[in-house]
């Protein structure tokens, strides 16, 4: 058997639910999954479109950026992707799209508030925002750097990637990661939906406030705490 | 016959309108079914998604909360239901979703005025939007403490839950009901079309005011007064 | 051949390009077809869903009101209709819809300035917004006053129903009509259109003016004018 | 071999993606295709649905605006076409449509500036909005002087076409072009999306501000620029 079939399988399977659930057009989308006892992830091709994708059309690279399968080039932001699996513990998938409501936040430049349990069921506080990168670390490696943002902004406001898996680029677009290549799709996902909410309740009251403490520990508790009862168990 | 046969696939059959009418993603909304005579219900297993519901999948309870049928843990709103169908009398369906201007209402903790006769076909008066519930309540028991916080807003503001199947609960999202399941359900595809019509209402004049009193009232009775006269007898 | 069998089939396929076009849920639209040599018109039938539509089921009337074949009751709508057909010389068709963004403007109370071409290309000025109705109205004949309204808005306005094939009854919706049942509901999706279009428009800028007369005039000249050169001769 | 076989193909083949990517209802919208070497242009015929178009029913004209093949008349917008191609170097299709994000920023009468990377990825600055024609030049030759303000736009601001592929006309709507047919219909849909992401951008913060230079030409450079990174070879 290849090396890596499953990893690949999982990886195209990923992509294919962009489409599926309206994330991204033509090819503004990618997804990655990490095998973290090989040390390798496979990523989607760049510029391929959807309809052509297929496991074998995947790049695996290891964490130091080389390819250690795969005839076509990688992603674009494959950089990026890299950057985070050596710096999020515990995650195996990546995804990044261009969906409409969460570019618009991150065009707004705006962390995303608490402002209902939809949220709250899937992070434990805000979406954050990171700033806008400097022309040095542009000119540097833009695609790295993206990734040493993302990572910089989590740390200074001391938010845990476990927790909250998911992050808006300024002015770029969503990031959302997960235990799977199909968890960090689903993430991807449920921010296109947060951030839809989010925006019509500013439309509706621009003064809207954040859900309170007590209720967003709730829910993030009932479905991600030691005693989660959503669900079925096992 | 098993015993609950026909309960359970009016839960299930109304549980898969959900998708269809695009109320919510993944598994992110809940219809249960009542049978008064028998004195249970039967509601959506949690964290299922549509597409593996099947009517053996439901989960019958009694109004005390006990399980008398059923494989699966019942969803995790299963107390906000059974609070309900012990206080509305004569409803027979209950549905909760997080369709996104219902949601988006509930977050912006609006109650929706009566901007068009769309809303006075099928409600005669505002959607009330409930308070936020207090650290104590929620430690509680959440989930029933969501059913006390509905029926002590309708019973502070004077409402017949007959007159207005709908209410958003602030932070969270919309639950609906009505004389069957079905009924529930459609009720809740209206509440969103409403909530997206008063949305647009107010993004072209945020000072729009509701219909006057003469025209909602005309609206309610021509479908469900004494005289009404909308659709064919029998 | 059954008197009205043409009639009945032209109504019954306009009627269903409603959910086709998505102008309208459930039961919430209707199309009649009115043939001017025999007097009468053909309707939808009051709540019966599209997808249960026949010819056969269409219901006829006379411009007295008098049913002259079919077995169920006419929409609740017919006295709109009928009024419209004795007063607006040269009409075959109308539709009515609950569409969204039409819906909004009609809640806003808005009439619906000629932000663009495309509604220059369908209407040759403002789509008039009528005023709320009076008590007296609605305790007389609601739905026969809501055609007299929308005449005598008409008339005030000195508008030309030929010209502006179309209008939004404050706080409830659009009417549209046309030389035949598929342009009336043709003349409905526009209309849908042209307010999402104006809807947008103002929440870029708030303050968005109009097109100057020349260009309207124009636009509506090349597709309707005497020296028309839009489309194919013949 | 017909003289124009694969020009009126390849025009067919995109006029059918505005349906597709939803740019367009009814016969709103229209491709050409140029062949350089020949001097002609295969253009929509004016007022045909989309379902009805074939290759056969396309209308050929040469760059004076003389029909060389084809049954029916040409899309009312073709002398904008054919100035486009006369005026604009290398582009080998035009794209029209009333898409109704890009005919809301264009009756706001309003450029898009660069609020992210999306828009970046295919346009070196802001996407231009022209003037209002004035009365005379809408008396002389309506189509053909809008391709001249456009034209006139692009120099007076200085504007490389081929840098940004696509324009607002004030009050009207979108035009894209491209190296294909294809590819400015590709535009086409880039512009919505664009104009979608703009429009909930401001909506989230008025105030929202441009993306800085340094990231706009990273984000040009590593799709369009000498180094392009972006996709596959060859």
């Amino acid at each position: 058997m290849p090396a890596y079939k499953t990893l690949k399988e999982e990886a195209c399977e990923a992509n294919l639910e962009i489409p599926r659930r309206g994330l991204a057009i033509y090819t503004w989308g990618n997804v990655s999954a990490f095998d973290p006892d090989k040390g390798v992830f496979a990523i989607k091709p760049s510029g391929v479109s959807y309809d052509r994708l297929t496991p074998d059309s995947m790049v695996v690279l290891d964490l130091d950026g080389a390819k250690v399968e795969g005839d076509l080039n990688p992603s674009s932001d494959t950089e990026t992707h890299r950057v985070l699996y050596r710096s999020f513990a515990g995650i195996r998938g990546i995804t990044h799209t261009h969906s409409v409501y969460a570019v618009a936040w991150a065009q707004a430049r705006r962390s995303v508030a608490v402002y209902g349990t939809t949220h709250a069921d899937h992070a434990a506080g805000e979406i954050p925002c990171t700033g806008i990168m400097s022309p040095e670390a542009v000119q540097n490696n833009y695609e790295r750097e993206t990734g040493n943002l993302i990572v910089a902004t989590f740390r200074s406001k001391n938010i845990d990637p476990g927790e909250t898996p998911m992050v808006l680029v300024a002015g770029h677009g969503p990031f959302t990661w997960g235990i799977s290549a199909a968890k960090s799709v689903y993430h991807g996902t449920v921010l296109e939906e947060v951030c839809k909410m989010a925006c019509l309740t500013l439309s509706i009251d621009s003064a809207a406030q954040p859900l309170p403490r007590h209720i967003i520990n709730k829910h993030w508790e009932r479905k991600h705490g030691p005693g989660a009862y959503y669900g079925q168990k096992g």
